[in-house]
């Protein structure tokens, strides 16, 4: 019985080691309507001014302000139509005094024009309108440039493309866009008491809920991960498919076999393939033993096999190093606080993480654990929606207690239409 | 020139006449790797006890508690190991007196045994080990059914499928799960001064940004909607393509056309169709003219031809369909309080929606306009994670004051690693 000494590193410290040993640079071109969610890998310029002329933004006619002079309830002004501009048809008049062009939303101001008034701001008239009111220079009209000029660096490369920026592609004419390389990820995971979800149980044995979970984590980062078979606890057998599966991808998550067990091999899978250890003891619960080594800019995840520690180190670690891989401006897990709903009265001598249902109110966001939320639940993880935090070095947490937590699931937020 | 009068509704409750009309119980069967993010259609029962079987959380061994009674720094007592358990085995050692299994985390506790001692826990010997602490009945174990029983429901029907569940799903051996359908979704950019992005620019004419943005707006959703060509302002053509998309789409969404202009034809094609308007007038800025009409358990989305209205719409109306129609337990947009960095001085006669930039921090939720906030606004979108809501019949906001936001987007908050 032989038990390594290991060092606990804090959990920030370990999520920094993570994220700094690993770039990419790999850029790729995709078609606009394939690069929701990649990160752009270059500006965005604008090719014209928007808006591109000035623009009526109603529907309404098209005047010379300082002919409105003086109109009001009692002197009531007349203008005669000219002509009429459709949107995406423009017009060649040239207003004179009290000409008016009728002109529909979006539609380019005539030339002469520099207001706009409303159907609605008229009376009609035939062969016009009146109108009782005096208009201003620019009244009622979207100017060219006034959103942006041409050649303005309108979005910067580093975010993540959302429908708005696939919007300002196609405004400006982009077809393609730079974006980001997306790291590859092997999902393996170990154990000999694993059975696959199809197998009929035996003894002793449960089946593999980490490997499942693990690639819908993934795919929830638009990730398709590829999943390899249940590894039994055979030291040579690990060796072999890490080292495959490391050669074939720039991220390798397995689950299990990081602890200090007789049939715990990752730890010396590692020292066999020649991978730096970045930590293999983290101050957390769950998940203490989570490990995570590094070679030739790829990295290996070794999760617990416990799902809650799993889960948690998922998010912890792995997401962040996708998310750094993937170039994203923002990487680390979105951290709110809230107010514990439950008291939590046990030390914490490492930073404890509880799986949590977190719930939006007006009076603030609450926190309440999730279920059964030992290192081994799992249906309190698909319960929950985020994850209670407990710095290492507390106790006493009360009801009532304002705490930090991590949002991991942002569909799920019970809410209530109340604008 | 006639102008219908149109009566505006309150924003809220036009989400209410929107969601209220539609329904969605078609279910279908899925392999629960390409079920994440659909709503379950079904209660998920526990097949078995979880955990199945007392099992040891830790690397140890398994005692007999009373074995340890007394035993203190200075009396160690000595236990012979008589068996070696790893996970996924079992043992059919029945302990005697000061007798231990050697045992892995995972694994099944021996016949007898009711503790367990962690390898840290004790000093070793020949053939055994010391221990200089007692320790309980069911100390160190994991007992069967701690976390849920045979037969317990586990989750809802209406969930939406997250990583947990498809954990839970695999646990209990399902490898299909029934879900709800997706509606089906054709977008239709109208307006004949609408170019595609691939087009060269001609004078008075503009981009179609609105059709990309929607498809990746549904695409957020997990839903692929189908794009049709652009459509110029032209009514029989405008019927003919509405009517086509809705034989064949569950959603219909058109952009522009809306309004009181001359070549707003999307009124009309309502009435032409016999489909029945549920709204065409909102109290809200941008996008009063959003209209939503009924037929036949479909519905037909006019958003405004101006971004910033047709992504607010979006939100505030389709999105919250689309989820009621994948039948989702959570279908309301995620409103939460957020501190105003900016003034808005100005009247809201109706309720007004402002793309923002809405950040988090331990002092609370921050919120500030994405930038050029017009309706015609596009890039701003691109800028924004959510949307200040000003309430119909209020003025003066400052700086510092309370509003009300709604997330839109939850991958680009800016955030530090404060743990």
């Amino acid at each position: 019985m032989t038990i390594k000494k290991r060092n606990p590193v804090a959990v920030q410290d370990a999520i920094k080691k993570v994220i700094d040993v690993v770039e990419n640079e790999s850029i790729m071109t995709l078609n606009i309507e394939d690069s929701l969610n990649y990160i752009l890998a270059e500006n965005v310029i604008a090719t014209y001014d928007i808006p591109r002329f000035n623009k009526s933004p109603y529907d309404g006619f098209a005047i010379r302000s300082e002919d409105s002079n003086g109109a009001n309830g009692d002197n009531r002004i007349f203008f005669k139509v000219v002509d009429h501009i459709g949107a995406g048809t423009t017009s060649d008049v040239k207003l004179g005094k009290c000409e008016a062009v009728r002109i529909m939303t979006g539609a380019q101001i005539p030339e002469g024009a520099d207001a706009v008034v409303m159907f609605e701001q008229t009376t009609e008239e035939q062969q016009g309108f009146k109108i009782r009111k005096q208009f201003v220079h620019g009244e009622n009209i979207a100017f060219k440039g006034e959103e942006c000029k041409e050649n303005e660096i309108v979005l910067n490369k580093g975010q993540m493309i959302n429908s708005g920026v696939i919007a300002v592609l196609a405004t400006f004419g982009y077809t393609k866009v730079s974006v980001y390389q997306r790291p590859t990820v092997a999902v393996i995971a170990t154990g000999s008491e694993l059975l696959a979800p199809d197998e009929p149980l035996q003894p002793g044995k449960i089946r593999n809920s980490n490997g499942p979970m693990i690639q819908a984590l993934c795919q929830e980062l638009n990730i398709k991960s590829t999943t390899y078979n249940i590894q039994e606890d055979n030291l040579q057998g690990c060796i072999n498919i890490v080292e495959e599966a490391l050669s074939n991808h720039d991220i390798v998550i397995t689950t299990g076999g990081v602890s200090v067990g007789d049939y715990d091999y990752l730890p010396k899978v590692y020292d066999e393939i020649n991978a730096e250890v970045l930590f293999n003891k983290v101050q957390m619960r769950p998940g203490s033993v989570t490990t995570v080594a590094y070679k030739e800019n790829k990295l290996l995840f070794g999760l617990s096999g416990n799902p809650s520690a799993c889960y948690s180190g998922f998010h912890l670690f792995t997401k962040p190093a996708i998310l750094k891989m993937m170039n994203a401006n923002e990487i680390y897990p979105p951290i709110v606080e809230a107010i514990l709903e439950d008291d939590f009265k046990k030390a914490n001598p490492f930073t404890r993480f509880i799986r949590a249902k977190i719930t939006f109110s007006e009076q603030g966001m609450y926190a309440t654990p999730a279920g059964f939320n030992k290192s081994n639940a799992v249906v309190a993880i698909a319960k929950s929606n985020g994850m209670i935090i407990l710095p290492s070095g507390t106790r006493g947490y009360s009801k009532g207690d304002t705490v930090k937590v991590i949002l991991t699931d942002h569909q799920s937020y019970e809410r209530v239409l109340n604008l």
